[in-house]
């Protein structure tokens, strides 16, 4: 009754592309804008600024899921579970980032979207962490994977989680300046993978 | 005209991921809550929790129907027609879905939402244990499959059974009661896996 | 410049299984029923027949679809563009899809509904035979496929194509009964790949 | 760290399918044909072009994307974010794929939209074109891949990126020539990959 790895890969990775490609349905441009086309898609910012976040931070979502699995040489059921609430939260970003791009600009309410948003960035983050904890614990990680590997993906995935809880605070106050944080964690956690690559030279085996 | 497992998987994963993942797009919030976002979030919950069961179930069945084709080593056509009755009811299941989000708590019209809805889980929760029937009849399981495992899956399936016309008689009366018996059902489907590989101590090779 | 066939085919799953399931998303319940689901449920009848055919259909076709890919052993770039073009008319169909449910039933103009629907199909079809053809005429196909193997794909795409058209026409008089046509098409090219499969006892391998 | 090209190959045809598919999604009849069906199916000839166009265009990235990874033996991370630029680009594509039907034919406004869009197609086609100079540039690329293959697909790229510029000028004073523009552009990018392949006979191996 075990579950390969391949087969889990490929379902998320379906749920990953699928919650990636759905938040474009959500942008329109509202009626009134007859003849004045370009001023309606530039009222429209905070439905691309909520697009990019969503997407680039299931873009590290997608990296860090990517890597763990990577060094994964099977699966057992805990780690499965972990991993449909990862996707249940991944496939219910669109939701949250909706509510974001129609709510950022309005005083009253941005506070609440942002802080909903943040929440479910924050539970898919956590969950990504526990994935790799699972992962280690239960010794499912490939036994050759060197030491050095290992406390440097720890390392990135941690102080994320802290830092989300930082710009929760934050966007209680400063909606925007919250969304733009979750923006920049999101570059964080897909540049990281740059600075340690340039120190191996070589390109990796297909 | 035989059809390898391997595409049959990929197809079916692609049908499962997309329909886990559109059920996100019934949620909204509608007109009227301006000012008060946080009372119109709060108001979808008969949404939320329709998401989380439709979500719950389809893992499930996803994890059931990953099992199933593990123990195969090919496909006859009569699993293939099956699979796709399976794959017909799991794509049309964010429909029902979207008929308890809107009618649940509305006195007169939940239990109807509540039947259909019963019926489209008891339908393909059917079609998984045909399925199973079909691999075990037709020889499609590898002849070194262990008959303990083969007993445990067969148990595990049938009940369920029993259990969703139980839900759906019980949905008849008190459909809150019986939604959230679909939920536990779900949660019952995942976790018995997880007990059975306690008895494992190492994990599945990839 | 060479592509292998093991994408095209991951693509072309990725596509028909969105296709299949982005159907659902047109059926919904108009305004108008509260208190009275059932009947709302009842009336929508045209969109569940409208589901299934299609559901059936994009089935037949990615059978017959990876059946063909099956027996090849490389494409060459005139298949990859006929392939390109067979999903185009896929990923269009939940266009006349929604056209034939919102209009079968009314009078004027259930006849254009099912008159577009069935052009759609037969297109479908017609490039699938095509695409058999162009890898029997490039000698895509493995060497050693059985003569008889080849002729009886062939048989079969051929038929559907004549009765296509003759459906095509008995739509513009009786539209419900060219829907019914093209339902049983689908379940035709369905059922004869198991009369064929019975001819052999033991399972495909995986 | 590094990562497959097998699972990053997976993953952006899973965006590329669902992007391609989604599209049909904007296709509706809008209120008053009521009766005259054909008519109403007829007044949506924007919606059909701009339809065509994205699709053709998604399924050429498609197809270079599918070249430039055919010819990889490895990844490594600036490769994989700019594929995440390129997906977001893909991804986008259905919203300015929308404002462009819905504003082809409005003199005001059509100027506006098919410049978003150009711009939308200019973007993608540099990025697929900065995959390809990463590649080559970071030893991506087997070492058995001969020069005149490299050359060939080089030369096909970059001309594509001064006629996408070309076409962005046209725009802003034909905006009906310019998408037939890149229509034609779409086409052009998948027939010399069969131009060239004539001149080897046999088939690629799958």
């Amino acid at each position: 009754m075990f579950l390969r790895v391949a087969r889990m890969e490929a379902f998320s990775d379906g749920v990953f592309a699928i919650a990636i490609t759905l938040l474009v349905l959500e942008i329109a441009i509202p009626p009134g804008f007859e003849g004045h086309l370009l001023r309606g898609v530039l009222s429209q910012w905070p439905s691309y600024l909520a697009y990019i976040v969503s997407f680039a931070t299931i873009g590290a979502i997608w990296l860090g899921h990517n890597t763990i699995t990577h060094y994964m040489h099977g699966a057992n059921t805990a780690f499965l579970r972990l991993n449909l609430a990862l996707l249940l939260l991944v496939s219910f970003l669109p939701f949250p980032t909706k509510l974001l791009a129609e709510n950022l600009g309005s005083r009253d309410d941005e506070k609440v979207a942002a802080t909903i948003y943040g929440i479910t960035l924050l539970g898919a983050m956590l969950l990504l962490s526990l994935l790799w904890l699972q992962a280690l614990r239960a010794n499912l990680v490939h036994p050759d994977t060197g030491d050095e590997e290992i406390k440097l993906l720890t390392a990135r995935l941690r102080p994320s989680l802290a830092i989300y809880v930082a710009l929760l605070v934050v966007g209680w106050f400063t909606p925007f300046v919250a969304v733009i944080g979750y923006l920049v964690v999101a570059f964080f956690l897909i540049f990281p993978i740059r600075l340690r690559r340039r120190q191996k030279a070589e390109p990796a085996v297909s």
